[in-house]
């Protein structure tokens, strides 16, 4: 997708440790056209596949999910990594490493939300090693419910999780994978 | 907001505690078509302001953030709850407590994305004492922006974070006030 590309060229910094910073429009301010705009990629490429609900992470994930489920004319639910009064007892769990925040968190979805007549679409924001989708992927699993997508904003392509859920046969579409990035700048993958 | 209020009647569960719970719409299974009703109901209050930004806190403000940014054609920023790598150190912070979460912490927004020349829009979920709403305004008093409207989606009317911030002057809207909840009910404000 030409136009993320340029945005993640024009504004995305990569700092140690291999951040990609795209804070300005995905993480922490939301371009909400260009991610409107994402969401109706996602919906040209998973149109067919039947979805009944796109499933993400918070919180960086629920706004490009909320923006997908709009194309689709679906719900969309969101793992939660927080426990709340407010949850139900009855949820999927599943333990999440996170490298950027250098913490294991539980993440929960409640039993009501997804069940085996679901065909769903899996969104994230990035995908690294995976350990956040492995999470997602874990939990529809323990639902019953297909994955009949996964859908990333940004893959970071020198890392294996992109390669591996491939490998595995997930149909895996990320909109802009960078091959490498460092000082020299951000070389995305054909 | 007669839909919005029929949703709650519906499918809204009071728990102890003063807990409204609305899972499965607003706060973990998204109900993208409703919470578009909500962002155009948010746009119609709110369209002579001259909104600039729509602010909001993760996790549960960002979905209908993003949806009412929608209809504005302004960029949504949601303040960030967890520390991470990724974050700006120039930054605006408050400290909020949660009654449901039961802990205190920390909210964070970059001093890049929201300025003096921003008009703001502050939208949250719920209101209840107000402490969520009250981090919020003081980042924004923080960055000189004006907050322009505080948009709502539910109101507990029967405590005092609504009334409060109404006698100080803001412009607060709340598409569904609970005057009362209980085991006979929920009851909304006219």
């Amino acid at each position: 997708m030409d136009r993320l590309k340029d945005e993640i060229l024009q504004n995305g910094e990569v700092r140690d440790g291999n951040i990609l910073k795209v804070d300005n429009f995905l993480n922490h301010m939301l371009d909400v056209e260009l991610l409107g705009e994402v969401g109706k990629e996602f919906y040209r490429l998973f149109r067919d596949e039947g979805i009944t609900k796109v499933l993400t992470l918070e919180a960086s994930g629920i706004a490009i999910a909320v923006l997908t489920a709009q194309q689709f004319k679906v719900p969309a639910v969101f793992a939660k990594k927080v426990d709340s009064q407010n949850l139900d007892r009855e949820v999927y769990t599943s333990k999440v490493f996170s490298y950027t925040k250098g913490l294991e968190y539980t993440i929960r979805v409640s039993k009501k939300y997804i069940g085996k007549n679901d065909k769903l679409l899996l969104i994230d924001d990035f995908l690294a090693d995976g350990n956040a989708l492995r999470g997602l992927l874990d939990i529809a699993k323990q639902s019953g419910a297909e994955t009949k997508g996964i859908g990333i904003v940004i893959e970071k392509g020198f890392l294996d999780g992109g390669k591996a859920l491939r490998a595995e046969g997930y149909n895996l579409k990320s909109l802009a994978i960078v091959e490498r990035m460092g000082k020299e700048g951000i070389v995305f993958r054909d």
